[in-house]
């Protein structure tokens, strides 16, 4: 029973209560955020430090009219509680349910759809120019965390204010943390900015807005401007947000609902662009999370009551940063370079045994491609981990700045695949068709931990040019105990009879699942042989070769991955071009975007599990 | 006959020339930079900006020692040729001759190759964290135009120079441009500093590094620097530049060799980075483009004399230029946005017509779809021009903020295929394969200025999503007389006998190509039918029916793009699943980066031009 909340159907329904109730009503929504993370899992320490922050927007703001971009969307959960979705928010991240990020088909209320970083400055900037041209009214505010302003996008964003006239609100969501801590010289101007600034006082704020408000004398103004030292220099002293044309309030404490309130008032009164700095504590009101938030930002299912997750063990993440310590113990010139996601690609050893070459250059994945190049270039041998769907940012600097200069750049690709409950915007299904687009590229994809060991090791000694490893999250699958194959060493491996005339291609963690499916088959008196992939670029030649020499065969391709551009298109063209006798079936992510699931539920839905693969094959027979 | 220049064949030739000598050196370069502009086009004016600051920076630094890593690239001519290829730069730009940019397999004093704007900083920390690593010594130095500080990317390399404490040298080449004039918060703000910041005086610059140097005595120091107040402003009044960790020196003169020479002196005395702000005239010392820098930054060939291009007229660029004001004349909704590209893609005439709905991004390409995105979303309906190789930096934008929303879109694509002498980092020959990964993506490829005319409508009114129109450099090609075709109404059009048991299918400008290959082997006897695909993405379903139910048929496609992703693998594939009668051959580029040549020279290398088409078809005969 939640006395306040339970009374929320829309952001209206909040402007009706008292205010003194507000404080009652955050902690309500708090301990919903928490009940369901432990739950379904979700981003917790993220969603937990802007509660207040929310519910002031939702109370100064008119949302829809007035348009509030979130960025990332970590932090959307009580957004969604005080817009409509306080019951549905039971069922985020399931099939069928709400989506764990503002997402616009959902709510009138998401104004913009996200999951990526550092896009709100910059969406919200053509939001406020649309309104404008259209001559509509309302407030356009984006709300960003320190983390998200290390990307490029925000800056690029930025550059565009200048020419705004009108109110545009920009939140400074200051938590100093990214997912791991925040990095890099505007993390530690922020810091700065916090010691000069001192907490606004409403007050002053009060005197700022004299200056923007015409109906107040000249001398009055001046009188009150002059009255504080203080106040002087927070006007005349320019820091980097006003050079770029902001009015600068801050900051603020993202706890003082009041304060908050009174800033937001302000804010929006201002003609032109305003940043407020607001600063928050991940993680704030839950004890594990705020003395870790970091490890409490996005979150499997865990006891509410311990903090503990309910399941852990080995990953091709944690195998990935074991394996990679030990070859950077041997050889002095690995550098390992993230973007802000030390814990999640498993590399919390390496940055603290080599804490030298063990660069975090905060959300910016162009740049560490960019900065590997130039790593390589001087015969380093820079190896940047990364999640798949964040990959997607540096797919101009791996062409310019790597490939076409042949630099030997290891990528260790993190949560390829379907990644599950993060839905659209997290999938990892465009890397294989993308990095296939490249020259001087070569693509591995490990089934098994074993594999992605000896995949590093030939990545970083026996190949040329970039070379990406793409795993999928979590665990190993199901692996055949009489199965050895080449662990990695060859280009693919097979299983089953040469003979059959019924053939399945799979690349990475399919084989379990077609394994699988070739038990079962085999019970029902079908022969199938399994040709596993273990390098998807280049196609290997002797695969053609061998198939191409058969008659009257039946070859499906089971991908995990978008099938324009990927490797079973690629692979099947030239199977077909040389031996006519094939049937060829190719399943795998058609043109359309994967919907949030469990990662079972989507390979079901994408007939790719075992269930899926079984009845392709029984159906052409 | 150059009298100094000619004494040149390394920077340690340039070391011995008399000091009072080196203005005439520049003289010479300049005149170079001139005469070989003028004869293979080239950029001229961004070269003719930095003569004296190469000069200097030759003078003062150790190439290749230290490593001098320049932006994009527009301005390494007197570079290269104080670097040893002073005669070759007459073959600059042309095929076998050396690139019109930096390249690291030309020379050793070409520290990263590079293209694209706003990398240098990025790769230069790579190399210094990678000297720092190996204990090599050298000075690292990034050369970057006030245009590239309007990419992402430079900010993301700038929000990581806070952890270095080795000398770090960026030289900031302000020359109030980008290619069109600098647009941005940034811009302004540099003027900004060049209105607070007086022109640097050596002996002020004398007196700052005092306070680097261990072994004067704080009182001296102290004494020092509090002589003038103007130094103490300049010390205590941190700009963007300092908050963000470096050393600045401002601004300085990039026309006076001495100051420069003294500046960067006294710069590699400081350990850490240090920002050097120097003021540059984009085009000196030619009268023409002195007066337009736009226009000449980069250049056809023209008459040195008279400064008129040699030859120009209608492109591709201008028609669609013409025709969108047609369309925005009509229709308020729809606004255009540029990257830094406005004349490149014809928006000039926009720009001035409808001033409040033309955006100039900068180059911020990843910004620009976002806010397209944004605009999209709140009623309007943007048009991003961009060049299909720069399009590149928007890969995930398109994704997760465009797509994934199904928002309405249109980007035009200019300067799509091969581009010719720019080579390889300007190709346009990855975007059909890599937006055809995309979800709710369509793609159209016109092959003549009436077509995009009307896939331009077609985009803007008929189509859902993001819509892209991929078109040619320049103009049109060979249209034979009594084509009509549907003018891009249709997904494909047919051109020839569809009882042929020859097809070719092409798209865009290789159309004209094909019709000359189909006359010239019809006059042989051999007959062939054109499928000329309008719409590339989604592969026209009725094709491959038509094509599906024939028998034997020889089935070419050609295609002026990376052949893994494209086009023609995805529809041969389609076909050779439907009709295992079809012998499929698919010519483009291959797993290889294109080189620069013109035009012609690089689709005969690939085989895709008129007799390359002519050649395949007799072989399989």
């Amino acid at each position: 029973m939640k006395n306040f909340l339970d009374k929320i159907e829309s952001p209206n329904d909040l402007k009706k209560l008292d205010k003194k109730n507000l404080t009652h009503l955050c902690k309500e929504i708090r301990q919903n955020i928490i009940e369901i993370v432990s739950k379904n899992g979700g981003h917790l320490a993220s969603n937990l430090g802007v509660v207040e922050l929310t519910v002031a927007m939702h109370y100064v703001f008119d949302s829809p009219k007035d348009k509030i971009v979130l960025d990332v969307g970590h932090q959307c959960y009580a957004h969604k509680m005080l817009t409509g979705r306080r019951d549905s928010i039971k069922n985020i991240r399931k099939s069928g349910g709400i989506s764990g990020f503002p997402k616009c088909d959902e709510s009138i209320h998401d104004a913009f759809g996200t999951g990526h970083s550092s896009t709100s400055i910059s969406a919200a900037l053509g939001i406020l120019e649309a309104k404008k041209l259209h001559g509509r009214s309302g407030h356009v505010i984006a709300l960003i965390g320190d983390g998200a302003l290390s990307g490029g996008l925000s800056y690029e964003a930025i550059n565009n204010v200048g020419r705004i006239k009108e109110n545009f609100i920009v939140i400074l969501n200051d938590n100093k943390m990214s997912i791991s801590e925040s990095v890099g010289s505007m993390a530690y101007y922020l810091s700065q900015i916090r010691v000069r600034y001192p907490y606004i006082k409403t007050k002053i704020i009060v005197k700022q807005i004299l200056k923007k408000i015409p109906f107040v004398g000249e001398n009055a103004k001046n009188f009150l401007l002059n009255a504080k030292t203080n106040l002087r220099k927070f006007i005349y002293h320019k820091n980097f947000f006003e050079d770029m044309g902001f009015t600068y309030y801050g900051h603020v404490d993202g706890h003082d609902l009041n304060g908050l309130i009174r800033v937001l008032c302000v804010a929006k009164q201002v003609n032109g662009p305003v940043l407020i700095h607001v600063n928050t504590q991940k993680g704030r009101g839950y004890f594990f999370a705020e003395n870790d938030p970091d490890l409490f930002h996005g979150m499997p299912k865990f006891d509410a009551r311990t903090g503990q997750e309910i399941s852990t063990g080995e990953s091709f993440s944690s195998v990935f940063g074991e394996e990679i310590c030990k070859f950077a113990k041997k050889d002095s010139r690995i550098c390992v370079i993230t973007a802000a996601m030390k814990s999640g690609t498993g590399l919390e050893k390496f940055s603290n045994k080599f804490p030298e070459r063990f660069f975090d250059v905060g959300i910016a994945e162009s740049h560490a491609v960019t900065f590997a190049a130039g790593l390589a270039i001087e015969g380093m041998l820079p190896v940047f981990a990364v999640y798949s769907s964040f990959l997607q940012r540096s797919y101009d600097q791996i062409i310019h700045d790597a490939a076409i200069q042949n630099l030997k750049i290891v990528i260790a690709i993190d949560r390829a695949g379907v990644v599950g409950e993060d839905g659209k915007t997290h999938q990892g299904v465009f890397d294989s068709s993308f990095l296939s687009t490249i020259p001087n590229v070569t693509i591995f994809a490990p089934s098994f931990f074993e594999e992605l060991k000896n995949m590093l090791k030939i990545s970083l000694y026996n190949c040329e040019g970039v070379v990406a490893i793409r795993y999928p999250k979590k665990s190993q699958w199901y692996k055949p105990k009489d199965f050895l194959g080449s662990c990695g060493c060859e280009p693919f491996d097979v299983w089953g009879d040469l003979n059959c005339k019924i053939f399945v291609i799979v690349y990475g963690r399919l084989f379990s699942l077609a394994c699988l499916a070739r038990e079962k088959l085999s019970k029902k008196g079908v022969e199938i042989c399994i040709i596993k992939l273990n390098t998807i670029k280049p196609a290997p030649k002797s695969l053609i070769k061998i198939l191409g020499e058969k008659e009257d065969l039946l070859v499906f391709f089971f991908e995990e991955g978008m099938l324009r551009g990927g490797v079973g298109e690629h692979i099947g063209l030239l199977l077909l071009q040389e031996n006519s006798g094939i049937k060829f079936h190719l399943k795998g992510v058609g043109d359309e975007f994967v919907e949030q699931a469990s990662v079972n539920e989507s390979l079901k839905k994408l007939e790719i599990d075992e269930d899926g693969m079984i009845a392709s094959i029984l159906s052409c027979l």
